[in-house]
């Protein structure tokens, strides 16, 4: 493909996503598709001979879209968002076009230098503690996922309450024998860590991959509104230190994955800090609120917090993978995940100016991240980013209220965010008949957790264009689909 | 920016990387911007207000385009490529503003689908082992780096050959005590791992993160040309075996960084499979090689191999980030890394007829990363990706006759593929004075390793525009260089 083929296949892209995003909305949100059926239509074999690019762009719409469940569409209200901007996919586009791999500062100092400022003006934006801040002695990185950042948070926790002998030597804990009597074993104390039992999955699968053990994950449960119950930490807490345990990670949650729940951060918090217990803060989804000060509250606490993530790339108009990751003291973080060969020895990185962010992550290679999230914090400005979080919210009030006023339905937990639970009186049978009747239809689409034990269905607001009609359109969905369920 | 503005900014931003592409040849490769320079441009607070798209837009060239290393540039001879192309960018693209989560199968149908297609189209592409392709018991993935494939494979073997019980129990082992006697506590064997001295950090890297510890990774020792010494491997597991250890998980490479030397992968798959040894071949950058036959002598015994990794985004032009990791049993990857979350749960999901990529690797979110795989292979077609490998080893052919022919420079290490190794042979002072020298020009990018002990140049040939007349002028200008300094 030259540059005048390249121009005329780039334009018909644009338009097309241009068209997109006009058209999304009356796309059915979750694909029709059934298991297969896109690869049927394939080819078994890559082509011999180039094709011309035509036939490729035809085969968008031919043979990918029916097979797009649409994380765009203003119906969409699974999961979590998603959402994307124009701005952000610009972003993304010049980063594929430029093609720099961003392992060292060298190998592309705007790179890592538009980084390390992205993070600091969302830190500002945020008013996060200046300890996250680059100035101090943190800082931020961006990340792919939430899921990352806690395996790195684990990670480096992990090696500063080893003092770094994991990485050399490995696991030594033996947690089945810690009661039997063989003193002539020196034993290293079993390292235990915490989180509630409305955490994201990506904790246990952090513990796991790390070494620690499912067994070793103190599963703490949750109050009445799904938060952290303080109390049952610090017994857990207590109990493991009179056993001879080492607690050294606690992962707490600004916005649970299945409520958006609000751990008691500073009193957790406070708690970690008496126990040189690494507390991470994993604010995935509801990090974004933080950009509005009357959000704030849930974020008090931080400045105790060994680290802290959010995914700009949920709710903050910028497409995945967008994770920011910060750490209060970035020479634990480095000290865990550094290794230097001599193939990546570069003379600006011996004169210790500069930062390599390969050293802040699992992977080696990044790409240029930082420039959808450049393109996205000016075109829209904080006080429009703002006022499109605030619009969200308001839109979850109203749905609240509607779930509130009707008699077939009963909310399931307090709307701190964007997300409201709830569910039809009728049962989870029903419950779960109307998630798949509502989502087979293709005119919303809907997710689900069990919370208290019952089937629970979620709505959860945050695409970029979806506004009080398509909230209010949902509502009339979900009740001319219970009804007929109901008859 | 609404549909319109996003159309003018679209086209403006396609035509400045149409532009790019073409200029690009003229910049200096590796940029010239210190420590901050960057940062000292940009306004400390992000914007309260929105700015014009026109301004941002103007700031690419103001403000970035200084700190760009130009990867794309023809002159382009350091670590490894990270070639990309039109095609491939225009995938990204489309992934981008499509904004899909391919978690699981239900999220984007055709997210998975097009990747599991594309992963087979590579393993017949590449002649891989049929228990690589998801027809098999096996499969591939799209990761974002081979760093990522080492760690998925170790921690797969990890849970292999622990029956699940580290990701229960956690690491149990005790390195430090085996020879002690003190047989009242039962031992946990110790989990040992094998990889070359020439392999990529991120075999270290992975076995910190997994809690085996740097100490139990046996780094083996290589020949003359570099390569895995297979007697030496076979003492190791010997010794192993007799101290009671339990050797679970050994990496080899095809084409190792520093020198693209070749492990005896036959002979070390053999080695592994008599001890159960769950063997991980990284070949990052020359596994694209497989695509042409007369490289395929390089890749026999992957039969007998766990699993394989290596990066489009090297050297097939398809940009950052696109590893495909294969596994010859699904079973044991899906088992160390899934974890189901009621929120997760899916009636396709449950149905087990579908892939659920999630449980494929370390985060849980995933992008579209398929369709630029689908536009390259398409646009470019099996024939014109050999011809271009094949251009890319001639040119290495070529260099290495020029430096063979010259009185002033040796050959550090054999060419196996496009990579060639050398030095002056004035000492290491003037070999690093030479790079150096040659770097701050800005009219090509060498990276260096050291091989034998001495500081080694490399100029490793993969940009998807190099040509001979790019390799002739590399050598004019190392000569020159070198003339100089010697002067």
């Amino acid at each position: 493909m030259n540059p005048e083929e390249f121009r005329q296949w780039g334009y018909a892209m644009i338009d097309w996503l241009a068209d997109y995003s006009a058209r999304v909305e009356s796309l059915p949100v979750l694909s029709q598709s059934a298991p297969g059926d896109l690869r049927k239509a394939l080819p078994i074999q890559a082509p011999e001979k180039g094709e011309d690019f035509s036939d490729i762009f035809a085969d968008i719409d031919r043979l990918i879209m029916p097979g797009i469940t649409h994380w765009q569409s203003p119906h969409f209200f699974a999961y979590f968002p998603a959402n994307t901007s124009g701005p952000s996919i610009l972003g993304e586009l010049l980063a594929a076009g430029l093609g720099v791999q961003g392992m060292l500062w060298a190998t592309s100092p705007a790179c890592t230098e538009l980084e390390t400022h992205m993070l600091d003006w969302l830190a500002d934006l945020s008013a996060l503690p200046d300890a996250f801040k680059s100035t101090g002695a943190g800082g931020g990185v961006l990340l792919d996922s939430a899921s990352s950042a806690t395996l790195c948070a684990l990670l480096a926790a992990r090696e500063k309450a080893t003092q770094g002998k994991t990485n050399q030597s490995g696991l030594t804990q033996e947690p089945h024998l810690e009661h039997e009597d063989s003193a002539s074993v020196m034993r290293t104390p079993c390292l235990i860590a915490y989180t509630s039992d409305q955490a994201h999955s990506s904790v246990l699968k952090a513990v796991r991959i790390a070494g620690i053990g499912e067994a070793q994950l103190r599963i703490i449960p949750t109050d009445s509104r799904h938060r952290m119950d303080l109390n049952a930490l610090k017994s857990a807490i207590m109990h493991d230190l009179q056993v001879g345990h080492l607690p050294f990670f606690c992962t707490a949650t600004i916005g649970t994955t299945s409520s958006m729940a609000v751990d008691p951060i500073q009193e957790i918090a406070a708690l970690c800090l008496d126990h040189r217990i690494w507390l991470h803060v994993d604010a995935a989804m509801a990090g974004s609120a933080a950009l509005c000060p009357e959000y704030r509250h849930h974020f008090a606490g931080l400045d105790k917090a060994g680290s802290y993530s959010f995914n700009p790339h949920k709710w903050l108009l910028t497409n995945f993978d967008c994770n920011c990751f910060y750490v209060s003291d970035r020479k634990a973080l480095t000290s865990a995940l550094s290794i230097l060969p001599e193939y990546l020895r570069t003379p600006s990185s011996e004169s210790g100016a500069v930062i390599d962010y390969r050293d802040w992550q699992i992977p080696l290679g990044r790409r240029f991240r930082a420039l959808k999230l450049w393109f996205v914090l000016r075109s829209y400005g904080a006080e429009k980013l703002r006022e499109y979080l605030r619009g969200h919210m308001q839109m979850a009030t109203h749905f609240s209220s509607l779930v509130k006023a009707s008699d077939d339905f009963i909310q399931m937990a307090p709307v701190e965010f964007s997300l409201v639970c709830f569910r039809h009186r009728a049962g989870d049978a029903f419950n779960e008949k109307l998630l798949n009747t509502l989502n087979q239809n293709g005119k919303l689409y809907l997710s689900h957790t069990r919370l208290d034990g019952y089937f629970t269905l979620r709505l959860s607001i945050g695409a970029a264009h979806t506004g009080f009609e398509h909230i209010n359109a949902a509502w009339a969905a979900i009740q001319h689909a219970s009804q007929s369920l109901a008859r």
